[in-house]
């Protein structure tokens, strides 16, 4: 049988406030319990202010023997960071692995049951 | 019978890129559609960057009758703009209208519901 060898990695923002950085750490300890056998491996990477940075989160999910890593943004907008800045620090690491298929899925804030769970919030 | 006299105040950072905002004020109307009968009126504000103010989203509510606001944070991080900056905006108006209930609701990021959903993305 073959081993699973896809691995994720959570990017956040990152923050000067080390709790908020935690948060996203414990975040990505949850989803990989919720992702289960469709992930080998589930990383988080800031891409700013905090450890590790997005290229090398990739690279601990290469090391660890990935050959395909999704990216996936945990923004609520489109902004600059979601449409360039992220973007650039994934084409790092593509240009070093060019038989590694390292993708960028959707962030957070596009999926349209955000909606339905803030207004769960209300 | 009773009118309901409970509005929502949606309120995300705000963005040099009014294209962010814009999708707020979007993310605002669909929530408005989702909560239904729960609150008379749904409005968006911003704690900087962009307009209406928190203050100025809380007035609308208010002169629009209703007697109930409800701030709910679009915000992924419990960091200081949740724990002090939106509480310190909020106040300004407890003050203005001390016979309205205004109170701020959990901040999206807060919900476990969130780390479903990023495993549903990924």
């Amino acid at each position: 049988m073959l081993k699973n060898k896809r691995a994720l990695v959570i990017v956040a923002h990152g923050s000067r406030r080390e709790a908020s950085n935690a948060e996203v750490r414990q975040l990505a300890q949850v989803i990989a319990g919720k992702v289960g056998e469709r992930f080998m491996q589930v990383e988080s990477a800031f891409l700013e202010l905090a450890e590790p940075s997005i290229p090398d989160g990739i690279e601990k999910c290469i090391q660890a023997g990935a050959d395909e890593v999704i990216v996936l943004p945990y923004f609520l907008s489109a902004g600059r960071h979601v449409s360039q800045d992220i973007p650039a620090e994934v084409e790092i690491k593509r240009k070093q692995y060019p038989h590694t298929s390292i993708s960028i899925a959707a962030y957070l804030g596009a999926d349209e049951r955000v909606a339905e769970l803030m207004a769960s919030l209300a």
